[in-house]
């Protein structure tokens, strides 16, 4: 059960070393080397998963997965399982326990090249790449790494633990919380895109607003989150964000949403938590998504969506009038024969 | 009615303070302080806004705004106005006084660790963040601030009084005209994707074209225009472009144009005057939009568009139609059963 | 037959200098000066274009172009020809010839600012921009070229004359094989997005796989290609990637393809070899995409597609099948008014 820090593909544990280290008990066979993590129904034959509420036992039944933590009462003949009392825990003590094998590219230290302004606080101990720019005003908290190339700027501050990678931009006066992850090339506390028309001609409204990011938050690659006019753009505790995704001025996001890869989410829009933007969705201005709704991929919302709802197509209706409407949609062809043989059929009646 | 610098947070006008500023008729209650500027239709209890134009007059009665600029012999009673010649230039001028006021955090002077090439031609006073790099035969006329970790390509040049934000990037031989404002995380001047396919490989088409930029520009984060293959990609004059828009090789964009976000603009098309394309549209390579034309959001355009036209949907149709259709398509459920029923009364008509 | 480097735009060479440079028979007059280059349907009156294979004679002479390169048997009367072996050789020699004297904006040598890491191996003669950064481990192979501000993680290596404008990143354990061009802005190897829901919280599945990217590889500007979970996403040879597209981890493509701006591609999925995904078509994760395929821009494929199938709309639909079922949306209008109109007859037929 050894993790070499020279080498990102990670040394594989067996499913001994893993019931061990859960301290579970283990049905089955306990030579196969494990590889991966995933849920439930994506895990593949030498991956790692779990199961919690035993109400979902019928996922354990079709699962690929090589091993799979389960609550203590649970059997399922011909799959290999460990039992545990708390199997999303036991699933995070494995995650994490490889995470601290795996190899540790980070900088260290404040590098001589970054330009750290003198009214700039960082806690003991923070990492800052080469290049990376602070500015006046901004707060470092303790355990924070930024990579090289970024810069944050005047009265920016970042709670404890933050991990920014290079190239990110983070504009004045934005807040993160703790624990937050930005990738690469994304923009945090850009203008919001606000104009009024006079004459034919567009005259900015200033945007001096800002921008909340709340503890937990990952933010994918080349991201924008403009800041608010006046107020706050705010990402709700938890919330994962994926690559290119385009937040608004003024838009709230609530707790532990998902917003997958290239949706985007026009001005003033509030999003509950839990909820979940499909890739490429669009969300316009003004609107708000209830708690726990779920918006497919591509679709288009143009008006407010409850609690729990589950959404798709453009303009986005309730999933099942969207399936039921995309399968006459492709059953046209027939439809349209059919009215052509009534059609006839009328006509050979009439002339009786 | 002050403002301080030290804060983002505008200190508040008071209705009377705006009507003192701009030399206007208060008709109402000069107390209340208002803390934002927006179009008549979002504004709102706080906020200002204006109506030029008495033919809007409905607006004005449904407006949420606090206190509106209204022309001379405008009254509604139960509102807030400030009578004065011109609203919209009062309005200016009120938004005017507040950027004034609020905090600078623009970087001044040249930073000792920017690289600016000895061949490149700085005005007096312009401003240069850190880690910046100025390209030979650069030309930066006076009034210009680019912050930190730009790259300015060779011979490119800007104009009076532009604003470039962190990590921007104009790649060489582009040309800004005055009071350009750019985004961070943009890409001017990338190659256009042109290639010939040659026994199933592309080989690449040289890309040695170049991008104009003309005055009044805004342009999103994370935005990226490509330069022209030969000729030039151009953006018109006080056209504003929202985050992450992707704008093709030899595109000609007219003035002032709303571009919202995550919009494409395949190559060598032209797009007209006053043109709007709402978010996440797509139009296809070689076409024309005409002056005034205005495309719905996620609308896919594969066909050149009239003047003045609005278009929707996918492909896009005139907006009437579009709508007309859509309603069609969410009654496909209602007319399926009908044709169904009309199936049987025929066929017991036919037995008769 | 002058190219002088000062200018962007090439001095133009005559038809008679190109027939002499590629040694070709001109039929035709050889004054035209040709200004640029393109495919047989897109090229302008005074373009350069080729024609390989006999059996597309008919684009031969539909083409504006203002001289063909063709196979030594052709004729077409009225066009000018250059008759030669092998076209696209002959076609590749003109635009290597002409590239070859575009003016050189590239970096030289290793900028006093850049950052190279001790552990860091650079081949005699690389070129690294003002401000770039290379981490340890980091293997730089001759002829390559890295503009200002990028960042190349630990562990990466570049193949042989890579190309790389400024303010890309290459994130840890990123593989580029020979001739890659990368383009401002994009990132290559940020994490894949991936968690697991426990208890309503996103826990984060650790992403240490890498990415490998193919020779001939050319990536646009503002591109994010996340690295795979445990193993690699792959690039395959030759395939050219346009602005702002996402791949996500896990994601293999093959060679030779065309993947247009704003594209989006979801985890795991596999992508055949010449394959082409127009501009903002989005496909779902663990499909498989057969070689030879093409998706229709703003397509949005939920299922996998056989090798050479073309498809369009969403949910994707072969070709022919997605055009009808347009026709019939855009008809939809008559068809209502024809199911109103049975239904009066067999009212009036039913009182009979």
């Amino acid at each position: 059960m050894t993790v070499t820090k020279s080498n990102l593909t990670l040394q594989q544990l067996s499913v001994s070393d893993i019931a061990r280290l859960v301290k579970g008990e283990l049905i089955g066979e306990g030579g196969l080397l494990v590889s991966g993590f995933s849920g439930i129904k994506e895990a593949k034959q030498n991956e790692l998963t779990f199961l919690s509420n035993p109400k979902y036992e019928p996922l354990l039944r079709d699962t690929q997965a090589g091993v799979i933590l389960v609550p203590r009462q649970i059997s399922c003949p011909g799959k290999t399982l460990i039992r545990v009392d708390n199997p999303s825990l036991s699933f995070t003590q494995v995650v994490n326990y490889v995470l601290k094998g795996a190899p540790d590219y980070k900088p260290q230290g404040i590098h001589p090249t970054a330009v750290i302004a003198s009214g700039a606080k960082l806690a003991p101990g923070v990492a800052i790449g080469a290049h990376t720019i602070i500015e006046a005003g901004a707060v470092i908290a303790s355990g924070c790494v930024i990579y090289a190339n970024c810069y944050v700027g005047h009265d920016t501050d970042l709670g404890e633990n933050c991990l920014i990678y290079p190239q990110v931009v983070l504009r004045e006066k934005v807040s993160l919380g703790r624990r937050v992850i930005i990738h690469s090339g994304s923009v945090i506390g850009s203008d919001g895109y606000g104009y009024v028309t006079v004459d034919g001609k567009h005259m900015k409204i200033p945007q001096v607003g800002s921008v909340l990011i709340e503890d937990d938050v990952e933010i994918g690659a080349n991201v924008t989150i403009d800041r608010a006019r006046f107020d706050k753009t705010i990402i709700g505790e938890g919330t994962k964000i994926d690559n290119l995704v385009q937040i608004g001025h003024n838009v709230i996001i609530g707790k532990h949403c998902l917003i997958i890869a290239q949706t985007g989410i026009a001005g003033s829009t509030k999003i509950g938590d839990h909820v979940i933007l499909a890739a490429q969705a669009g969300i316009a201005g003004h609107l708000e998504i209830g708690d726990g709704a779920v918006v497919g991929a591509k679709s288009g919302v143009n008006h407010s969506i409850k609690p729990g709802e589950q959404v798709f197509g453009y303009p986005a209706q309730p999933i099942k009038d969207a399936f039921r409407t995309n399968a006459h949609i492709h059953r046209l062809d027939k439809y349209v024969e059919l009215i052509k043989d009534l059609k006839k059929r009328i006509e050979v009646l009439e002339k009786q």
